[in-house]
This record gives structure tokens, C-alpha cells and sequence, in this order.
């Protein structure tokens, strides 16, 4: 119940240990080809180029920045958390001019701060934020800074780690041109696969400009070459992982992502209010708070580091520490995939009695 | 029996599925060390960064480029196959000027072709070598050209993809800085990882040059800080890959790599003999022949794409076709890992013969 890992079933942990076959196998491209489709369901999108990304997240949210921008370009990163910041930082790396417009962590930012920051300066290529903060258990509604960006001409990237499989996500309806997620944390696999999707129009564009320059490994347009056909070798995928996410998924669409979304939010719900006993409350305001990633602030006088490794300790219960600004002074637990279950709470709220109460 | 990913012991297919573990868990840093050390056995290197890079052979050869060579930098790449042009591909678009000491595919490149290149031009910060070229089967001697690079002041990095595990490699024997290899072929594990190893000495030349520049996600440094203390979180490591990998690496030393060594020979050396009744000779002359992957080149008459497809619909068993100026010319058959064995090779031919026979 960390911030993922989150645990797995065990179909999708069965499949992990299916005997690899051959990149080029056609019963591999056939397995991808169901694997796509499930994740533009996901997505809630037609993009074409819609993928499972070998690399983590981060590896996601490197390959969508490479893709995007070039020296150069200037990117405004909507930020209000450790991820956020970590766009910029790696925009910046790419050679992008960055600007940052900041939120308090714990907060979403007001969509008018964005445009504000639209309005000086030169016009951007990009725009960027973050869904599920993971690191302040905030979502961030994205639909309004989406068209905010397409107004001054620029395309928007959304960071959907903590959000994809766990809470409704719409990229067509919220015109999102980019997004990259993990697979680890609400869809329900081990870690090692980013799924990815991109706009036809977008793609196109940013294969006009010969983007991206310095790598190779997340390069759209020789990855569109291998997971389409012609089927051109690039590198040798990953293909346990892919056996995990199509059990994964399927299970997702047996169990209905309304009921999945439900089974967060009661999950997250019941959390909160058992941990009102300990006098620890919710960081986030309840109107903008993540049922996937519970952000809670430390009472006074509770041993952070201690807690937490008696819980992993002594009830085999792992939870997050705070990251960046917020490390020592609040928690994160997910209720994620298959860990977002009332039982693992009832599990979670007995341990931490007895750890708080020692 | 392609050229991998290879088939994998039940063992560490049964590891590939047990549950999932926090990235900041103190027993994944006890497994992270035991492979490590694992690796560098492997290796045969004393290296402190050698590590299991998240990612597969490609992006390992990205992670080793990008961290090592800056734009303007001058890089000489030997190469006498598919894989040793991609070196350069990878190393132009880091911004590097890069000379190819070209050589005959199916041959091994004479190390005075690589002085005759050093000694002309401005002197390269790197030179490349691959050990053993997938796309022709060819064994290439590193030292020889390792000490004429650093005659020359230039690092010297190699690919290991088809070596590591399944013919003798000693890095600090053979004084090379940088290495990268895979896991699915000769070591014995699904795809997913890349092992990497980097001379102390050149970890922190290159981190005083401030590389690499774009890329975040395999930038040595930050990894480093989380593979060793303070194990600072970089991203979300995929655990069921590393736990696979400790199994494979256990039973290559239960093992011994000797006897590995001589399983590959053993089972190349059949399956040469077993072609031979059907007018199927290597590309590669004895003394540089691969026991890892066998080129071998097609007869005529004989239907590539046919021949393959029945061998993978009627038998179950995958071989690879040639790559680049090869494709459809030779086929690739792997004898790695745990499918180096002679039960497999006897298969093999008896299903050959009722296509090839047909």
C-alpha cells in the first residue's frame, strides 16, 4: 500500500512466468495488438499510437518530452508537487526554455495562473501537467489547462501515472495531445512498462521536425515501425510484461472501470476515515483529493521512519514516505489496483493501531 | 532457439512471478547487491557501478553512448554488422562525429585497420567494439583493440549482448571501461534488463563532464545515488525482472562457467555437424565463430520466410532470419542460455529435415 508498486493479482502474476517467444513472433504482435486496444480504453481514446513503452513512468515521461520538444522550445510546466517539478527538470535537460507556474503542494493550480503566464513571453510548444500528483494525493483537472495551452498554440502533455485504471480518465474528451502513464500502480502489473499515447496530428508533426534528436530508445517513429507494420526490429520487447498487462486489462474491463473507480474511492473512503482515530487527516481538500494515492499529514509526535518499517516489519504492510518538500511530514498510501480493497485497509488500520499505541 | 529472446529455466520463470516489492524496501536493496555482485562475476570486473539497468540490450547501448559522449565529441566504431552500425547510428545522434572502421560481415576486424583510423583525424574520445555480433556470428577480440584505443587516449566501450553468460568476458583483463549487455540471451532471464558496468575512473571523468545531457532516465549518476546509498528514488525498478535475474545468476555459478561455457560449444558444435546433411555451412570461419549464434547461411532453393514460419507453426521452435545486408540470406540460430542443449539441437534437426525434405 505504498505509492506503488501496488500489489498484483495472482492471473496477472501467473503470467509473468508465461515462457517468453520471439520479438518478431506473430503471436506476440497479436498479443500487443489486444494490448493497445485495451489501454486506448483506458485512455478513452482513438489514437493510433497508442503503447505499451518499455521503461517505467519515467522512462514515459522522458520518451513524451524527447518527442515533443527540441533546444529551444520554450515549455511551461504546470506544477504543484515533486512530479511536476520533475517535468520541468527534465525538459530542461532536453534544452527546452522552461517556465514554471507553481501551486502550493497539496493544492490544484487555478487554470487563470496558466494563462496568465500564457500571455507573457514567447508562445510555448508545449504545456504540462501532472493528473494525480503523487506526491501530494492531489488531482488536477486537466480538461481546462488543456484548452487553456491549445488557445496560445501549444500542445499539452499530461503525466497519468497514479490516475490511468484508477480514477476516469478522457483524453479525447479532455483533447489531450500526449500522455504517459505506469503500469505498476493502478492497472495492476509489476513494474516495467509505460503506456503511452499520442494524436495522429500531433505524431505527424513532431516527426516533421525530425524530433526526437538524442534518443533512439523512445523514438515514436522507429517504435511505430516495429509495434505496426512493417514490423521492423528495434529492440526485444519485453514480452512477460505484455502477458501480465493483457491479463491485467482484461481483468479491468470484467470487473467494469465504473465498478473499478468505485472500488477506489470506497477503498480510499473507508482509509480516511479510520485514520481520523489517529488524529491523521487528508493533505488535499476532499473536492480535489485522489482516491488512488492517500497523501496524510503526520500528527505530531508519530516517528515517521519508525512507523513505517514496524508496518513493513512486523505486518509486511509497506506505506510511502513524503517526497521532496513534504518528506517527514506526511504519508502516501495507495489504494491502487489490486491493493485498493476494504480488506487491506482493515489490515493497514489494525497494524497502525497497534504500532501507535506501543 | 531464435536470436532471443532465448527459453528460460523454470526456475526463474517461476521467480519472474513473485509478488511485487517497494523500490525502497531493504530487501530489494539485499537482492539489487546479490545480483550486482552476481554481475560483476559474470563480467569478471572489480567495477562498483555495475548494475541492471531497466530497459533491454538497446537501451543499455543508448545509457553507455549518451553517458559517455558529448556533442563535437569524436567517436571511431568497428564495426562488421548490423549491431556495430547501430553504435554509430546511436552515437550521430548523440551530436558525436563518428568515423566506422568498417570490416566484411562474417569477418573479425583487424585491429591495425582501427590504428590506421586513430592515427589520422583529431583523436576520438571513444572507440566501440561489438564482442559478439548478432547479425553474423562473429567473435571479435576486444583487447587488441581496447589497448590500441587507449594508446590513443580514447575510452573504450563494448557491446556484450551475445557474450555475456555464454562465452568467457574479462572486462578489467581485457581493460575496457564500458560495457552493456542483456539479459534474454546468454544470461538466461525473460527481457527487460540491461547489465552495464563502467570503470570507476571513467564514472567520474565523464560526471565532471556533466553527462549525459538529455537523457534523464539513464543518467549514471542519478542512478547510482539509487542503487547505492542514500538510495535516492530515481524511478520504479522493475523487481520481478531483478528477482529472475538473482535466480539465473545463482544457477549459472551452481553451474560453473566453465561447464556453461562448454554447454554453448557443445550444442553449436552439434548443431554445425547436424546442418552440415543439409548443405548448411556457418558464415564464419572456426576460429571467430560464435557458439552463442549461429549464422548460417541459406542454401539455394531453400524458402527463408517458409521454412521459418513451419519451423515456428509445426514444431514450436523459432529461429531468426538474417538482418540487413544478410536478410534472406542467412538464418540465425541461437544456442543461449538455458537453450543451449543438445536435446533442443536434436529437435531442431529432425524438424529441418521434415520441412527442408518436404
Amino acid at each position: 500500500m505504498g505509492p506503488g508498486p501496488s500489489s498484483v493479482s495472482p492471473g496477472v502474476l501467473a503470467a509473468m512466468s508465461e515462457p517468453p517467444i520471439g520479438y518478431l513472433d506473430p503471436e506476440l504482435f497479436e498479443l500487443l495488438d489486444e494490448i493497445r486496444d485495451g489501454l486506448r480504453k483506458l485512455f478513452r481514446t482513438t489514437n493510433k499510437f497508442t503503447v505499451p513503452l518499455t521503461g517505467t513512468g519515467m522512462a514515459g515521461m522522458e520518451a513524451c518530452l524527447a518527442n515533443c520538444v527540441a533546444d529551444g522550445d520554450r515549455v511551461v510546466v504546470v506544477s504543484a508537487g515533486y512530479f511536476g517539478d520533475r517535468i520541468a527538470e527534465l525538459a530542461k535537460r532536453l534544452g527546452a526554455v522552461v517556465d514554471v507556474v507553481h501551486g502550493e503542494w497539496g493544492e490544484a493550480v487555478d487554470p487563470a495562473v496558466l494563462r496568465a503566464e500564457l500571455e507573457r513571453g514567447a508562445p510555448p510548444v508545449l504545456v504540462a501537467a501532472v493528473h494525480a500528483e503523487t506526491s501530494t494525493g492531489v488531482r488536477q483537472d486537466l480538461a481546462p489547462l488543456a484548452s487553456t495551452a491549445h488557445e496560445f498554440g501549444a500542445l499539452f502533455l499530461a503525466d497519468m501515472v497514479t490516475s490511468l485504471g484508477g480514477i476516469p480518465v478522457n483524453l479525447d474528451n479532455w483533447e489531450i495531445d500526449v500522455a504517459y502513464s505506469a503500469v505498476q500502480k493502478c492497472v495492476g502489473t509489476p513494474p516495467g512498462l509505460a503506456p503511452v499515447t499520442v494524436t495522429d496530428a500531433v505524431l505527424e508533426s513532431v516527426q516533421q521536425r525530425g524530433l526526437p534528436r538524442a534518443n533512439w530508445f523512445s523514438d515514436f517513429k522507429l517504435l511505430g515501425n516495429y509495434y505496426d507494420v512493417p514490423h521492423m526490429y528495434h529492440h526485444t520487447v519485453p514480452v512477460n510484461n505484455y502477458k501480465a498487462l493483457q491479463i491485467a486489462l482484461a481483468e479491468a474491463f470484467e470487473e467494469g472501470l465504473a465498478r473499478r473507480f468505485d472500488r477506489h474511492q470506497a477503498a480510499s473512503a473507508a482509509l480516511i476515515e479510520g485514520l481520523e482515530e489517529f488524529d491523521i487527516r487528508p493533505l488535499a481538500a476532499p473536492e480535489i483529493r485522489l482516491p488512488t494515492l492517500n497523501a496524510v499529514v503526520l500528527p505530531s509526535g508519530v516517528d515517521d521512519a519508525l512507523v513505517r518499517t514496524n508496518l513493513l516489519v512486523h505486518h509486511g504492510i509497506e506505506i510511502g514516505g513524503g517526497l521532496g518538500k513534504l518528506k517527514g511530514k506526511i504519508w502516501r498510501i495507495g489504494t491502487m489496483g489490486y491493493s485498493a480493497d476494504l480488506n487491506n485497509v482493515e489490515r493497514l488500520l489494525a497494524a497502525l493501531k497497534s504500532e501507535l499505541h506501543r
